[in-house]
């Protein structure tokens, strides 16, 4: 067992938020606050949604900044790009030089469990803080509903976040931390799990607009492929858990790297 | 040893090709040439480019389809949306029950090596592509040039192709291959290899518009985080040789998920 590392709380904390609902999102203004709570806060979401931006970054075009709010403790920004965009605006640029002890993305309207985690943007932003060796936790309440109770993500959030700040876990440290819709005293706890296997299949609704083009709008419907399994995200949501699942970026299929490199002349 | 399948080579295989530079691109011309001595072939390319947006879906705007060619053996679309939607669109409405038999995309101008496999429009069509269980190809040229020799990518993306077409690798199978870029006859091989570790540092560099708005523009560099590990494609692409990382999609970091039900209490 590796010991925490002794960490003096009464030294004075940096929070980095963002999210990817955009800036005026309820689930921002509530992590904004829970963070205050912890430390200073300095805060860049994006100017607008950005659900399902995945690790997406804005290469070919410019990204104009929005100051909000500058105060003693607090540092409140818009950015015209993407939640990564967001956090690697704040770090090599906003924020450089100074050492940023949490990196907060979310709280996210919508459940960002299982394969969710490589099309959202919150996670994409909570991957990303990872990289600069930042703890990390991407926040998710499962309801779209953008005025969904969110008292038990803050809390289950806050939570971690202080065991995060107490340095009570190991780093590198990356947490897809996802809550299910429900009244926090029906909350049956807190689960460390792992990411379910499954997929997405989409329906393509068609429509013609008023110049007689046709366009699609796509609407999916996820697809567990084990749904049994008790060590799942999917599964400790379905029961009524916090799922807290660990993240890593090494994409490797180290099984598929053995079978190639034995079986496979090139 | 798991024995590849037999697959009848005389039965007419289907190709699906996409890319992230978008339908224009010499890249995608040239994949699509390769794809069509395989077999029929799919083709549905973004309608501008989408480099660095990963595994981005488009949710909250609709979807524009342009029909280029309909022809024995060969359809051509583009599609007004991301890599990731032009894979959904194909698989779930254009080619709704017909067995695909491989997802190319590509030849991306520019390296996904490395993490970035995690920022690239390129990997996350590819990886889309095995969601829908069909083995995937992302090809890569380690050169941002849209006028570079595509020779090479070509002459191993097809080589690597006719393999998997032909059975000889295990599934599930996503293959992340990057072509250094160098004539064809200096490629050193082909190695199997694993993701590098890494990260990007950006610079935004700042400029003022006509109506005096700052913006920002962004650019990065990638840090090397085992430049001498030489298991990982960045050492085998430095050393000339063309790099090929099975890819998986289990983001859960097991170590850490270990350590967290050991030490941690909730």
């Amino acid at each position: 067992m590796k010991m925490p590392i002794f960490v003096d709380m009464k030294e004075r904390k940096l929070i980095f938020v963002t999210n990817d609902d955009g800036y005026t999102s309820n689930g921002f203004r509530c992590a904004v606050e829970l963070a205050r709570r912890l430390g200073d806060v300095v805060a860049v979401a994006p100017e607008s949604s950005q659900s399902g931006k995945s690790q997406s970054i804005t290469i070919y075009e410019p990204l104009f900044l929005r100051e909000h709010r500058k105060e003693e403790g607090l540092e409140l920004y818009s950015l015209s790009g993407t939640p990564v965009d967001c956090v690697k605006f704040a770090f090599d640029h906003l924020m450089e030089g100074r050492k940023v002890d949490l990196v907060l993305s979310g709280i996210n309207h919508g459940s960002n469990s299982a394969v969710n985690v490589l099309y959202s943007g919150t996670m994409g932003a909570a991957i990303e803080g990872a990289f600069y060796g930042c703890p990390s936790i991407g926040l998710s309440l499962t309801s779209h509903d953008e005025s969904a109770d969110l008292t038990a993500a803050v809390q289950y959030g806050e939570l971690l976040a202080r065991k995060v700040l107490e340095g009570a876990l190991q780093m590198p440290l990356c947490l897809n931390v996802n809550v299910p819709d429900r009244p926090v005293e029906q909350i049956a706890g807190m689960k460390f799990c792992r990411q379910t296997h499954g997929f997405w299949r989409e329906v393509f609704h068609e429509y013609t607009d008023p110049h007689e083009r046709r366009y699609y709008w796509m609407r999916g419907a996820f697809y567990n492929a084990e749904p049994d399994a008790a060590d799942t995200d999917e599964y400790a949501l379905a029961h009524g858990y916090v799922s807290v699942v660990p993240v890593q970026t090494d994409m490797t299929d180290y099984r598929q790297l053995t079978a190639l490199q034995e079986n496979i002349t090139l």
